[in-house]
C-alpha cells in the first residue's frame, strides 16, 4: 500500500545529535531533509515505538483542544498540536475587547502557557500548520505549515505527523448562508484579529467623520454599526457598543457623537435560546441604551451597504456578521460519517466509530443519529467539557495499557460522555446580565438580570480564564477602564 | 490673490445648528459640503474672527507637537491638529514592546489624553490626515484625509485649515541612506505597527522553525535576527532580543534555542555619543549576552539576506534598521530656509523667520546657520524641551494679545531657547543600562553603569510616560514580565 510505504519513509523520531556540514547541530528530533515534491523521505514525525511515549496529536487550539491538552498525562503522552493559531481566545470576552474594555492580549491565552509540554518535553511540539487530510490506515495526517507573513522568503511546505491518538478540535466556521459580500466586507467577531479589526475600523470611522469635507450622508454613514444576528454575541457586541457610545465616544468624539448608532438585525427571535422573561429584559435595556433592533432577513451586502429583503438599504461603516456557525469545508471533506448537520459524527465516547483512535470534540463533532441523542450546541461550555472528558478518558486509557495505536489491549471507556448545561449567560451594556439557569429550553430554573447578574457573569468568567496572569490583567483592564475610560489609541 | 479669494470661500466655523433633509442635525462647526473637484467651495476651516480664539495649528503628535498641545492654553487658543497618527508613542520603550516586555498599548498615548480640548472643545479637532503645503501669505494649510482601512469606500479627500499659528512638529524620516531593498524588506522602530510587525515576525519565525520538513540552513536562516545601526535604539532592542532569549526563548521554544542569534551591524562605532568607558561597558554586556557584533557598511538588501560591502552575505530571518533619521521629502518640499542637513531652518525663538505665525520644532527643525548654533541632535529629549518652550511661548503671545494671524500687537518674546543636555540613556539587556551625565562630547560627567543605573533608566522613564493609565500599565508589564515570563501568543 503506498500510504504505508511512504510511512516507513518517515524520519523516526530521534535524540541522537545530527551531524551537520554546516554547524555543530544541537538535538533535532526532525529530519533536516526539507520535503520533497516526489515524497521520497516527505519529513515529518514518524510513527512512535513501544517503549516511547505515546503520541497524541490534537487538531485545533479552541476551547476542546486546548482544555484536553491541559489535562493530557505528558507523563505517558507526548502532545503534539496542530493548529494555524498559537493561542486560545476566550471568546466570551472577545466582544469586549473591540471597543478597548479589555485589551486583545488579556483574552488570549498562548498554548504553551495552557499545556507547557509543547514547549519543554522533546517528544511534543506546537506545529503551525494545517491538517490537509487523513490516513486512517497508516495512522497519518497530512499537514501543510501557515507561513503567512513570511511569504516573500518561504514557501508553505507539506509533512505528515503519525499518531496514536487522533483529536479533531478544528472547531467550525462562520455560516453566510451563500450570502454574497458577506465574507468581503463583513467582520466576524471569532479571533483576537477579528476584534482588532473592528477597533480599527470603528476609531478610523470616528476619526474620519470630524474632518472638514465630509457629507452628512458619508459622516452618518460612516458612524453607523450594523451588528447581523441576535445570539449572544450580536447582543453582547451591540451592548458594549452602545456602552461605548454612551461613555466614551461622548465624552472624546464630542463633536461626532449625535451621528453615532447602533443596529442589530435578526431574522426570528433575539436571544432565542434564553427564557422569554430575560428575552424581553434583554431587548428592554438594547432600546434603552441606543440600539435599533430590525427584524430582516440579509439579502445582499455591498461595500458601503446592505440590502434586506424588504428592498430597504441599510448603509454602514461597520458590519459584523454574528449569524452562528456550520460546518467547516475541511470537516465536510473527511471521510467520516457526519452527524445531523454534517460535523463529524462521534459516538457516546466522542469516538468517531468507523476509524480506530481517533475522536472528535467541540464544534466539529456531533452525536451519530445512531446514539439517539441530540447534536450539543456549538458553545464554549459543551467544548470545554468535552475536551476534560476525554482527556480523562486517554488518560485512563493510557494508565491500562492502550496508549498507542492499534493496541490490542482492551480497555473498559468508563462511563459515556453526558452534557449537563449549566446555564447560558449574556451581557447587555453596563452592569446589566442575563443568566439562564434552566437547562433545558421546556424545563424550568432561576433566570436572573440586573446587577446581581452582571457581577455573576463577570466572576463567573473571571474565573476561568486559564492563566493567573490573564486574569489579572482581565482585572486590571476593567479597573482601569472604569477609572480612566476606554483607550482610543489607534494603533 | 487666488489663494485669498479661495479663502474667502472656506467655510466660516458656526455654532448654529444646520439644517438638512435627512434628519436633524446636531451643531456642526463643519461645512456639509463634500470637497469639490473644481475648487468652489472647498471645505474646511476658515480664518477665525477676532472675538474668537486664535487658532493654533500643530502637525504631527510625537514628543514635540505632543507636549506643546498639553501646555497649550486652551482658555484662549483652539488647538487643531493635523497628523496620520491620533496618539503619542513613547519611544524609549518602544523596543520593549517589540518581545513583550511591555505590550502596545502601554507605549501609545492618545493625543485625546494629552489634550482633552481636541476632543471637547467646539474649536478644537484632532484631524486624521497629512499635510500636503503651506500658502504662509494666506495663512493656510492644505491637507488631505489618511483613510487607509476605509479604502474601499472611501476616496481620501483635500481640504484647508486657516491657521494664527502654526507649528511644524511633524519629525523626520528612517534614513535609508538610498540603499537598495531597505524600505522592502527591513522593518524600522519608529512606529507602534513596527513594533507589532517585529514581534509577529519574530513569533512566526520561532514557530516555523519548530516545524519537521525545514532544513538546518533555513532555520538557522529564521532565527538569525540582524540589526544595523549601534546607535541607542539598535543597541537596547539588541538588548532587549537576546534578554528574550536568554529568558523566553530557551524555556518556552526549547527545540530551537541553540538556532537563535542576534547580530549587530554598525558602520562606525557603537554608541558613538557616549562616553569611551561606558562603550567599552555596552559592547562586553552585548556581547556577554550572545549578540555578535560586526563592523561593516550594508550594500544590498534581499528578501532572505543583506550583503556588506566586504561581499560577504548575511542570511537573515528578520532585519531591524535603526541608522538614525533624516529630513523627510515633506520637509524638503517645503518653500522655507533650511538648517545645516535639511531641515526647516529656525532662529533662536523657534520661529522660520522668513514667514509670520510659523514655528518649528522637534526632528523637523533645526537652527540657522545665521545663528551660529549647531543643530540640535533628534533626540526626544530635544523635542520635549522644544515643545514645552513654545507653548509657553505661544501662551504668553497670547497674553499680550497677539494671538491672532499678523498680529499688530508688539510682544517681547522672552528668553531664547536654550537646550541643555539632561545625559543620554540607554539600555543594554536585564538590569543594565548606560546613563552619561555629561552635557557634551568633550566635557566631564559623571557616567555610571549597571544595576543603579539601570534602576535610574527605567525610573526616569516611568515618570516621563504622560498619563497615570500608561503609566500604571508600564508598572504592570513589567511586574508580570518579572513573574510570568513575557507573553507569546500571536494575535
Amino acid at each position: 500500500m503506498a500510504a504505508s510505504s511512504l510511512l516507513r519513509s518517515l524520519t523516526r523520531v530521534s535524540r541522537a545529535p545530527a551531524t551537520s556540514f554546516y554547524h555543530r547541530a544541537p538535538c533535532s528530533p526532525f529530519s533536516a531533509a526539507a520535503a520533497d515534491a516526489a515524497g521520497r523521505g516527505l519529513a515529518g514525525l514518524g510513527p512512535t515505538a513501544k517503549g516511547e511515549k505515546a503520541r497524541v496529536v490534537v487538531l485545533g487550539t479552541g476551547w476542546a483542544g486546548s482544555r484536553l491538552m491541559k489535562d493530557l498525562d505528558t507523563s505517558g503522552y507526548d502532545v503534539v498540536c496542530v493548529s494555524p493559531r498559537n493561542h486560545m481566545v476566550f471568546t466570551p470576552l472577545l466582544a469586549s475587547t473591540c471597543v478597548g474594555t479589555l485589551e486583545f492580549r488579556s483574552v488570549a491565552e498562548p498554548l504553551a502557557r495552557i499545556q507547557p509540554a509543547v514547549s519543554k518535553s522533546p517528544g511534543s511540539y506546537f506545529l503551525l500548520a494545517r491538517c490537509t487530510g487523513v490516513d486512517p490506515d497508516a495512522h497519518t495526517i497530512d499537514c501543510e505549515t501557515v507561513t503567512e507573513g513570511e511569504k516573500d522568503t518561504l514557501e508553505p511546505w507539506k509533512f505528515k505527523v503519525s499518531y496514536d491518538k487522533l483529536v479533531f478540535g478544528c472547531g467550525a466556521e462562520a455560516s453566510t448562508f451563500g450570502i454574497r459580500g458577506v465574507t468581503e466586507h463583513a467582520t466576524f467577531l471569532r479571533e483576537v484579529h477579528h476584534a482588532q479589526e473592528i477597533r480599527r475600523k470603528l476609531l478610523l470611522n470616528l476619526m474620519l467623520s470630524d474632518v472638514p469635507g465630509i457629507s452628512e450622508d458619508e459622516k452618518r454613514r460612516l458612524l453607523h454599526c450594523v451588528v447581523v444576528g441576535g445570539g449572544p454575541t450580536g447582543v453582547e457586541f451591540s451592548g458594549e457598543l452602545s456602552d461605548f457610545i454612551v461613555r466614551d465616544v461622548k465624552q472624546r468624539y464630542s463633536h461626532v457623537k449625535d451621528y453615532v448608532h447602533v443596529t442589530l438585525i435578526e431574522a426570528n427571535e433575539v436571544l432565542s435560546s434564553f427564557d422569554v422573561r430575560l428575552r424581553q429584559y434583554a431587548i428592554n435595556q438594547l432600546v434603552k441604551s441606543g440600539v435599533k433592533l430590525v427584524r430582516g432577513i440579509v439579502k445582499d451586502v455591498h461595500p458601503d451597504k446592505l440590502i434586506l429583503d424588504n428592498g430597504e438599504e441599510v448603509p454602514y461603516g461597520l458590519l459584523v456578521w454574528s449569524t452562528g456557525v456550520g460546518a467547516s469545508s475541511f470537516v465536510k471533506s473527511l471521510p467520516f460519517p457526519k452527524s445531523p448537520g454534517g460535523r463529524i459524527g462521534v459516538d457516546e465516547w466522542l469516538r468517531v466509530p468507523s476509524v480506530p483512535d481517533v475522536f472528535a470534540i467541540g464544534d466539529c463533532s456531533g452525536f451519530l443519529e445512531s446514539t439517539g441523542k441530540e447534536v450539543l450546541p456549538a458553545l464554549a461550555q459543551v467544548a470545554e467539557r468535552q475536551g476534560k472528558y476525554l482527556a480523562a478518558l486517554l488518560n485512563h486509557v493510557l494508565k491500562a495499557g492502550g496508549g498507542h495505536a492499534n493496541s490490542k489491549v482492551e480497555v473498559d471507556l468508563g462511563p459515556k460522555f453526558v452534557y449537563k448545561h449549566l446555564g447560558s449567560m449574556a451581557t447587555v451594556g453596563r452592569h446589566k446580565a442575563l443568566v439562564d439557569l434552566r437547562q433545558s429550553k421546556d424545563s424550568k430554573g432561576v433566570s436572573i438580570a440586573g446587577f446581581a447578574s452582571w457581577f455573576i457573569w463577570r466572576s463567573a468568567y473571571l474565573t476561568r480564564v486559564v492563566s493567573w496572569r490573564n486574569r489579572l490583567y482581565v482585572a486590571i483592564n476593567w479597573m482601569t477602564t472604569m477609572i480612566f475610560g476606554r483607550d482610543i489609541s489607534r494603533i
